[in-house]
């Protein structure tokens, strides 16, 4: 089977809102991290389903970084994007925002790499996906790192060498 | 305390996209009715929120139709609009949309219409909401509609007598 | 196959208590709207069972009116009754109690008319309903209000032209 | 404070429907068992609270018996009822019946004996409850044998010498 | 088939951790009682599929004390043990500990037995368990107390006549 | 203040055992990836408590690996240990173990680095945390590494530039 066409950023691009609720605080009366990850984890995947146009399961998550509480009762947004496509894998960026209900103290609130791969329907089995066309200049950025990110995730997973980690060993040369 | 400046529609716009789970079905592995209500209502007071900058609770339901089953598995989108501010009232538009994960099968399956009153956030009594600008021609349509749907309100709370309802005496009156 | 035997009110009206409690609350520590609604649907969908003796789908929910916010901690009480029957659906009023765990402040909070579709449990096609015998008064004004609110939707819905809704017409006219 | 007026069953009877959900199964799509016993608990929370007129705790359960699996899609009816009052805590009877949607296979599955305190309001300490009333003969029947409970739940508690256990005693003296 | 082999204790022993979170707390801001029952049944569920490497089913739940109530953000500790088995049946212990996070005012809060049918995984039907061999005294103590409990069960249950229950009546015998 | 006494690993090793059930799951029935690192989150969290003894909040999420589904119905087991304090964060690995209720096909699922700050309780800024001393051959091993881990969340967050990152240098330097 040929590879299926690519596609570009936008055509997946997912957003999410979300009411911060009691039912999804911690007992400090904030949204607990744990929510907030099954959300990234639910806006990727809607994300990366819509550009593989195939079932697919989160393979890895890294980099989630939390840099500022929320509290019960904000609006949050989240929005996902699709940054690099492998063979059978492909990896999405999320941000989440964050404001009162009134849309006061906007700020961004967490990010982070979601990967996953995308399986056959029928036997369950991965298969390819779409390649992605990146077009604005932050697009051409992300699709440039995924490379470095995918080696540290197969280099953390005891899969590649450090020593054969071409596009880290160039990172962290020193000068 | 003056009232505050008028909106536009696109202000306060606000989209969610959902992922169907088994948590979310009923016995026939289709989404249940209530959760749609419920994320309706989510949804309708994101938006409304987002109008009034203040706190809103939900004053009314109408006109709810559920047109096509959603299955396990599904990703929907609601989509919310302001359709009409009064005195310290709103009225807000939702129509859902569906479609499989991999992107086939999109239909329009649910659209209904919230009223939330805003309320002053110190002492909890209602507060004066700013006016909306239609734009669009939908928005225009929607805008005077609105008159009539809230008549409709009056009368089936019987605050309203039919004999009084201008704007639907107008509508049913025989050709 | 010929139509099943017509059923009284009472053989299936359905009462559920809930008690509130943090898991449902919203910001406000207020009962949120849309788990209101989503209690009233299962209500009335296991009413709507029992009078159909099938399985039975959302198809509207009209005129949720809102009086009054429920408290963290006050126990609710859902009363549904079948109004009528029409030919492969039925419709259903809920009314909502609210008092606090002490009994004390009984209020009706909430009530709405859901209506509900009969499918056959093989093909998923709609199914006859059993017709409703109406017996006391009140059952008798639901029962002949049920025409109007049926025509409502129909005109809401596109499928009736507003000056064929005689029903409507008729209370709308002006004296 | 004197005691308050005794009350009667009738007074404090709560009944509670629920529609088994996906939400509510376990791997075998049965109600899981502690679904039910989260449910009854708060039946009979509600039913004590009636009793008391103030905010009661679960103390201990007893005998809960699971004599049927519920299946999913399947409606049930919780019926609490007070069985005794003590003096600062309260003995509730509950009973489940189920039956499909189509209100075929109807069948008692569970029951079981749930106490609880009641707690002043404002301290938190335990207070008197109101004495009951039985009237029918079955009333009186689970009247009289909820004081050979009591001793057994002191005596399984080590609070009460098996020996000094005068009701349990004459039960199961060999005749 | 012959009985499998007996096990110990030790071999199905099954801990839980949770940390109480506002999801999970009645109006008072503490833990719900039935939310605790859950939680209880689930570690006792599992402790009981370890020992019989069966899917089980909760039968009954005796005996079960609250003695001290848990406040949200408190963490918890269920520890359950098998007590004996019978023949397609198996009892087990369950005591859960709380502390604050900070591991201050740590204290024993809650106990009891929940006894599960083991059943064949095609046919649905009960089937025989391994034995336990107790090791420790107390592992011993609570096997030989686990007849008169069991005893218990069948006279409640009226499968049993007092007067036939032999272990109990040594246990009420006045000396 | 001087800075608490050094803690050891076992001091606050924590394990969670759950019970996948419906309620848990994705359409293609099995654990939802959002769930795990939920779950993943509150392990981590009360190990990170314990270590602490404080209130604590996630920073971040590293190294997030899925390597095999769990299906509805199996039990998994999450293990969490501290593996470094730093001044006023700690870093925590989990790993998480499946196997069928019934003891059979047992493999380790996930693993991950969860770090959280620590708070003081009253104003809530940061607060100095033990240290941890590691004993075992794998604990020093887990320590050392942390080092590296750190770095590379600085250098991701563009707060360490790659070529100041001592310790990764060393990793990524070609022999």
């Amino acid at each position: 089977m040929s590879r299926p066409q690519p596609k570009r950023v936008a055509e997946s691009f997912t957003t999410m809102s979300e009411l911060v609720m009691p039912n999804d605080t911690n007992p400090q009366d904030n949204l607990m991290g744990g929510n907030m990850l099954r959300w990234m984890d639910i806006c990727c995947a809607i994300c990366a389903g819509k550009h593989c146009a195939r079932p697919v399961v989160t393979a890895s998550v890294d980099n989630v970084a939390f840099n500022s509480a929320i509290r019960n009762g904000e609006v949050i947004t989240l929005e996902a994007s699709v940054t690099r496509a492998f063979n059978t894998s492909i990896e999405v960026y999320v941000e989440v925002f964050a404001a009162t209900m009134q849309g006061t103290h906007p700020r961004r609130t967490h990010h982070a790499y979601f990967t996953f791969v995308a399986l056959d329907k029928d036997n369950g089995s991965p298969v390819q996906v779409p390649e992605l066309t990146p077009l604005t200049e932050v697009e051409q950025q992300r699709y440039t790192a995924a490379l470095r990110r995918r080696e540290l995730r197969l280099v953390l997973a005891g899969r590649l060498k450090p020593e054969e980690a071409q596009h880290l060993q160039e990172l962290f040369r020193p000068h």
